[in-house]
């Protein structure tokens, strides 16, 4: 009997969609699922010779070639661990088992280590895309032993999206690095959506810009340097109408968001590990408030108008592009600090060049900047920080005075911009020599006797004040 | 042989003011430490004969009276674990054990939960306001079995800080409750500190103020609506001149700002929660940011200037007062509303006008300011935010202008403000009825099919975009 070259456990939507993808590419899939309805559900549906289903695990184990490869697409948490633990006994030494779901990157360094410790791989794979992705190609971050990586690599490259020919997978680091960049991923896509908005709320607000309008100037910056799916898809968003109303759908749409978590990990990673990521975290916070969209109404008519809106011209529309461009950069750059500053702390030496090549396909912030992004880090790999890289340091200097003008202005128009606003000031922050941070120190020592440094000398001092 | 009242362990500077303190108000306290000569030492210093010294654990829990009420002042985490390790076989059930360290309230409520199964009670116990607070009168917040409350409430009211005549100790709640109002208290002090640091930046950059000139300026403010303890010393800091040079000494010190990771705790958990705290959080944030001073002269020298100071007159030192204080009204929203939804989730009932109360004396924050907070809760117990209130929102109504002009300018010169525009992005998202969310949700829906909801009508929707 041949034995089958990789296993999928979990056919909901994702595994389902892996599974074929694999089966796609000419491997040979068993399949497990707890219920054995979606197991049949997927045979009956498929057409390929390549996916075969099982309802016991331990004949699902049997099927597969050794070492086996065993890619769980179970939810994140307690499932994974309940899973792990029925496979074990049925597994052999040097057998991997891949986690492809989002998990939390700490409790894959654990599980990792645990199973490495009892003769196993364990790796955490971030993949990313969706459903689309994963039936046609998601970017794909694994994370694991080196050496094991030998025997999955080909069939997770195979899978993977292409972006300029390029696959978008490429070996991240140890246990879990993998999960710790998706994380990073999805932080940054907070960031990167919430900042849209905001250039959507300014268009809308001081230049009272209809969704057709607003339709074309997406669809012109998607030309250009902004040029990324995010802009296509609100380009796409815009032109919709609504089928039960005259309106545009995107106007008869509740503004009150949503998420699902993996932006606050980043943001509480971050904290944890000493890096600012102000844009990021602020577009977490910025979906909670949105959520209460009762209170806000009741705060909204406690208020009134109090901003007086500055109107702005058609040539405005320039200014907010740039405002857009460089906020986007600087969230990018606190999301990249972070993951230079894991690796360090990890030990996980990772490529970031390689990952933000990574990110090209697949994946929701895929865009062409992210091969400025790329080179940055190829020129550079030490680079500390993406405002520190010629390229965007030429950016930003020539886009700061629109940059400036448009948060100035939609402060002054009571538009709120925590994304544009925080960006800018990290900036600002990051590039100011000196900081007003001598007199906190000076405030710290004074009630705590925390101690100070001085600019002119070495030593640490207290002073009575 | 009478009893000791109560016993305090750790005899480092807090645990050594604070038994010096109990003992001032006439109660006899047992100490001890784990090693012996910071014991004799206190001994040796003290002229009371209130305190008595162990260097046995168990004859140091033999001298107190039942039941036994031990205060531990050792460091948070391990140490904490390990002297109730010790603690516990020497105890009787019924005795009570208060730790008064910054414990992080996730542990104390872990605690909490198995030793009061064992037969124990459990406190975690804020206490805030340095050494000079321990031995003089801090602020206390006590947290744990309200029926046990009774027999310690007593001891910690009277050695506490009284401000207007009320003391500064109140039962907070159950178990972690304390601890969890501590750790927002420091919260809101990174971003009291950030605010004022923003404000004194923004008068130098564009005002060119010297220290002098600052100290009047925050002289003037300290008798007006911002009247606070920090601002005090701010005042008290820009009057000194530094001994070893002709400057000021505030132009001496460095202005990498160190901290001590009790704010990275309220950002992490206001994320968990699901409560916007951008000021809190972009203020640890910046506090990370400015420590890198190497980085930021590189970066510096990269960009040169690349902002156009907008030089403003002696009339802009108002509009920069009413910036403070409406961006420290937003601060202290986002900590109470953040120690609101605590409250609902953890079952602690707190009062919140209570606890505006206790932070009036003995801890960093202490405030007038605090007053009008205590107002508001009492007006309305269930208050949703301080935006909300009658007074806060009269105050923000009158400044939103001068608000908005001082973000405006200091954006415009190249001043961070991360805090003033992030507080002013707080009040305007909050104050919103209409949010770009809308968007966001359709490109949720159009890349995740998260579905969406409908201002019009009821139901959740997913559109083929």
């Amino acid at each position: 009997m041949s034995r089958q070259n990789i296993g999928v456990i979990g056919l909901a939507v994702m595994g389902k969609n892996l599974a074929l993808n694999i089966a796609d590419h000419g491997y040979t899939v068993s399949v497990f699922n707890r219920s054995g309805k979606r197991t049949q559900e997927l045979l009956a549906e498929c057409t390929t010779n390549n996916i075969e289903g099982y309802f016991s695990l331990e004949e699902f184990v049997q099927s597969l070639e050794r070492p086996r490869k065993i890619i769980l697409m179970v939810k994140a948490g307690s499932p994974v661990n309940d899973i792990i633990k029925q496979l074990k006994p049925c597994l052999t030494p040097g057998d991997i088992i891949i986690d492809g779901g989002n998990s939390y990157f700490a409790d894959t360094i654990n599980r990792s280590r645990k199973l490495e410790a009892e003769g196993f791989h364990y790796f955490g794979v971030g993949i990313s895309g969706g459903e689309e992705g994963a039936r046609r190609g998601p970017a794909i971050m694994p994370g694991g032993d080196v050496g094991a990586y030998e025997s999955i690599g080909q069939i997770l490259t195979d899978i993977s999206a292409k972006a300029e020919g390029e696959p978008c997978c490429r070996y991240i680091g140890g246990d879990g690095a993998g999960h710790f960049v998706k994380m990073v991923h999805n932080g940054i896509e907070y960031a990167d959506m919430q900042l849209i908005c905001e250039a959507y709320s300014i268009l809308k607000g001081v230049m009272h810009m209809s969704p057709s309008d607003l339709h074309e100037v997406f669809k012109e910056w998607n030309q250009g340097e902004l040029n990324s799916y995010l802009i296509g898809i609100t380009s796409d968003i815009f032109a919709k109408k609504d089928t039960d109303s005259d309106h545009y759908l995107v106007d008869m749409i509740l503004d009150a968001a949503g998420q699902k978590g993996t932006g606050k990990w980043t943001g509480q990673v971050a904290l944890e590990l000493g890096i600012p990521i102000p844009t990021i975290t602020g577009a977490v916070f910025e979906r909670y408030l949105s959520s209460d969209k009762a209170t806000r109404m009741e705060a909204g008519k406690l208020y009134g108008d109090c901003a007086k809106t500055k109107q702005r011209g058609a040539d405005f529309v320039e200014p907010v592009r740039k405002a857009l461009y460089a906020s986007k950069i600087c969230a990018y750059a606190q999301g990249f600090s972070l993951m230079l500053e894991a690796s360090r702390q990890y030990g996980w030496k990772l490529n970031l060049s390689g990952i933000a090549k990574i990110f090209r396909g697949g994946c929701i912030i895929r865009a062409q900047f992210l091969n400025k992004i790329a080179d940055a880090y190829s020129d550079d790999s030490e680079l500390k920080n993406l405002l520190m890289d010629n390229y965007f340091k030429t950016v930003i200097e020539n886009y700061t005075q629109a940059w400036r003008d448009v948060v100035a202005t939609a402060v002054t128009s009571g538009i709120s911009v925590p994304g544009f606003s925080s960006a800018l000031a990290y900036f600002d922050s990051y590039r100011t020599e000196t900081l007003p941070m001598n007199l906190l120190q000076a405030q710290r020592d004074y009630f705590g006797a925390h101690t100070y440094q001085r600019i002119d000398k070495e030593g640490t001092y207290h002073t009575q004040w």
